[in-house]
């Protein structure tokens, strides 16, 4: 039985965590941080969990949790796992941070796109940037996951493989993302609101958005060239849900059945991605509370362009759910383990 | 491994029992019934089951059915499944049906409140109505389930207690509930139209909806006598979700201990009833995909009335959880079986 | 042209409100108060007053508030009013008020249900309680005026007509009521937040929310005796809309022409107030954005009940509307000034 | 006072037009046509017209209702409107089509991307497109007004300034596009209802939505040559709102003063077009009720491209609202008559 320790239990994905952990056969929660409830009992923050969890929400202290668990979650703001992590932390258990302070190689980067100091560069170069389809190989020997940012995850996935093999233009890539509201944390804000939200959708962080540089990075070892590209998010008025319309020219013209094969090749085997049938579009009420990734495109032959679809819940495969199947990797389990979740709809 | 056929199923109810059943480690769907999509494959209809339900969709041929499955659940239209109901059937295989055709043990009152003539009165006599919590041994033994309906499971077991240990005035008992759309059916009909249901909220069938005779049934032999009460549903702008709000006058004062020790005598022991700390105001979101009712209740010594609450899933304790449980049961299984779901927030 | 001046501009009934008075022929704002926002400007704060207002956030300063305007609304925390209140600035000015401060008569009772200090006790015998459809004559003749609750509207014209003519027993009244999410007004409060609320219904405030002895207090008046009831609002997954449902015993049997009757003789001349057609439920959506407040009432001969229901737009008849309809009785100008708004669907 | 008559007036645009024009001093409806709802009192299809309209629903009878009315409006599905029309119709009225009849310039392209016969092409060279920010004066002259689809008037108004200025590629525009649930009209299918539409967002039409020629024309005349661009549509879990978010290379680079300028070149007179301060994003809420566009840009030197973002309430600007605007035109009177709508928030 793996030992699971979480800090920052008490935000929207770290409480998704304990939900997937609870239905977990192989795994137990033994550390339910939250600095916000310390002595609260966790039912008493999410009464979904009365009488599922007894516990209480426990203060941050990386160290007594490195001796008491196998494996911690940090879901956190930026800049908090960064500053908990040490060697003597890493000699005795595992992290998988679901924050982005390790998903950026160059700390440069980091620093510029999310405007604060990194405070331990030297643990990323071992980080993992934990997208198991892509990297599952480097995830099974890791100590320390960088578990993918959510627009990351879904925007890589509907790219990467026509970035892999080439068949499209990098320079001409744009990325418009639509996201439900959990995906903006559970802070008490104004811009949160319910009234805020409901009737409303939105663009913010237009060509600012600090999931850009990760994206950037990603798509670019798979092509093996630095990429720049526009990434455009929108708040939903919806819970869950990630919606990726991603859009670039061909390099030469292809038919369906050739990008078809593409895809297929990639993710056939993959059990939590599923390419759609022809003239199927993603939507997110499909993949709601499970860890699926759905994914499809369109070619224009009008522009030759192809337009690239993914959705995804962005609390499961766009943060809890990955962070588990990461854990199934570095722990020898099936990867599925935990995670062979129906979707629920409606 | 049950073989299980499912009448309807690309109904609402009828898509959640395939969710459940699907993680059920005991039971197999053998037939996926559904008069609208014959020969379509279910997934096309209902995209989150892309590879997971390979199968298509088949006609309703109970004969045929009765030969291959070991439980059949109907969730029908009021009529459907009492006009397919044999002895020939019922000596092959059990079934449970999800609509009300068999709740009602007064067929001329069925006949009355529903409109319809009863087309196979034999059977109401040996139809278990199948509330587990409160009928659980009939429903061991049972061949032919009556499966609650949504607003009456919610409403009687947030009353029952009271009703039976007699506390309450029966003649006094109102309940005004209020429950998401997706109780409404997946009919294309304009009322339930997106832009029909959302920023807004009504109350519909006031002083005539067809499931008050099933709670004042149920209620009456709870108190041993006929009740009469008032039952008004509200439409809610969200997918799943019912909450019963119920009041009544205490036959005395009593105290938050006192009522509290009776609701716990009765439930404290069920795993799917929950009944919440002091103070604490069930919410559907707490309970949404799952198969707990949460139960509070408050006095109101200015009044001396009880103020009974009551919050489940509709689709799940209101639908196919509790045709599951029910199953479970009738079949010798752990009760709990495929059911234990924590209830996913937000 | 009536100089108006609003403190507490910057909530969502001070918002409205300005949105009423930027359409009301005889009315200009002067002075949008807002502590939160000084020297923001207001479209800042809004951004749907852009190019409409101009004018800057100003702090709350009633004494040269007084001088500026010819009427001045508080739409601000309980107490607030209160304690600004005085007899210089009511000899220069009027004053509506939107919290709570003044609709209380016995301020014992407004200082135990509210649990604060009421600093101004002296002004609570001169203030109306400006329910315009019942106390007309007084409100044009008032400087003060207690602008009723959300919740009382329409509860009070839901239930007046038959407790005014004897018809119900008013021991009896129960008044379960659902409100949009903006009557929460738009603090900062995770419950508040958009995934908290949405896919959601709760009760809250169970027999001891503040809107309970207004109710009271208003029907008592009508009937002549001290009323005591129940009254449980929700909280409904949308943005504005209350619906209520009360219920109560017929003292005696009657008809539906002779209740129809009644509602009719009260409100067949009022613009705002429309008795629908029988069978006909009020519903949030057919008076979004509107001044109207709908009413129906159905009979139960089963249980001897009457069933009344009334739905309006909190904001507006709720708040902002019935301050402006406030504001046009006390000028002598059409009370329907600024307010003829066709309901907005869907 | 200008007679209307509706043809089509129980649709979402319909009703919204009867809200518009019961709140416009010069214009009075006689006519509310609609075939699914002949004989019906208005009122009685939609409860928010209760007591403000009295009339009843009617069969379309153009030849009458030419008679009897100073202008038509047809609100009706592709290719009604154009089999109505005639010289002799055109002779005694005026007509504003909401459908996309008279849109196309070309009538080979707008039977190829509708997929019906074009009845009327003698008509569609005297046709103006009635986005009258760009072809007032034609509008003031005209018999008969193509009055624009929702999602090209947002498009539109967000790329012509720069398209005309030839600041952009015109072979790189992506309009990715999102709409509120009301633009997928009144008729009763699954894929509208509430439960499938709620909690969801995806792409549809892609590549093949029949908005693109519209946009591409308009724009074309805007640049002086063809124009081919991607535009994908997607639907979202709300009433009302159309947000665009456009996308497209500069072809030389730009300050945002320089581009500023030019939107403020062509829109600071229009009242309808508000063009918000640097950095503040479109937000359909901000505009909702009311007749209101509201642009942004930003420019992203890392791609060196321009993003372009426009919001509008699609049923008034995006239909009704247009339509009033155009018909303002054609008579002679001030443009914004009826249509002074304070934005409703929240």
């Amino acid at each position: 039985m793996i030992k699971a320790g979480i800090i920052g239990s008490t935000g929207y994905a770290g409480q998704e965590l304990v939900r997937l952990l609870m239905q977990h056969k192989d795994a137990e929660i033994v550390w339910y941080g939250s600095r916000s409830y310390i002595d609260k009992k966790y039912y008493e923050v999410f009464h979904n969990m009365f009488e599922i969890v007894d516990a209480g929400c426990m203060d941050d202290n990386m160290d007594e949790l490195a001796e008491e668990a196998d494996v911690i979650f940090t879901a956190t703001p930026q800049g908090l796992c960064s500053s908990l992590v040490s060697e003597k932390v890493l000699s005795k258990t595992k992290i998988i941070d679901l924050s982005a302070d390790f998903r950026i190689k160059d700390a440069d980067r980091y620093e510029e796109w999310y405007g604060i100091k990194h405070p331990s560069r030297e643990f990323i170069r071992e980080a993992v940037y934990g997208l198991c389809e892509i990297n599952r190989e480097d995830v099974k020997k890791a100590r320390l996951i960088a578990n993918p940012g959510c627009y990351p995850t879904c925007s890589i996935l509907s790219i990467y493989p026509l970035a892999k093999e080439g068949l499209i233009d990098m320079n001409t890539v744009i990325i418009d993302a639509k996201s439900g509201t959990s995906g903006a944390g559970r802070g008490a804000k104004v811009n949160n609101l319910y009234c805020e939200v409901n009737e409303n959708i939105k663009a913010y962080g237009v060509a600012s958005h600090r999931h850009t540089p990760e994206i950037e990075d990603q798509l670019g070892y798979a092509c093996g060239q630095p990429v720049v590209l526009n990434f455009t998010p929108h708040l939903v008025p919806m819970n869950r849900g990630i919606l990726v319309t991603a859009y670039a020219s061909l390099n030469e013209e292809a038919t369906y059945e050739q990008i078809k094969n593409i895809y297929d090749s990639y993710y056939k085997e993959e059990t939590f991605v599923r390419v759609l049938p022809q003239g199927v579009c993603p939507e997110t009420r499909w993949v709601e509370g499970s860890n699926y990734v759905d994914l499809n495109f369109k070619i224009d032959p009008r522009t030759n362009r192809v337009i690239m679809m993914g959705a995804m819940d962005n609390l499961v495969k766009g943060a809890a759910g990955q962070a588990v199947q990461n854990m199934n990797l570095m722990f020898g389990l099936d990867e599925t383990e935990g995670l062979n979740l129906v979707p629920m709809f409606p």
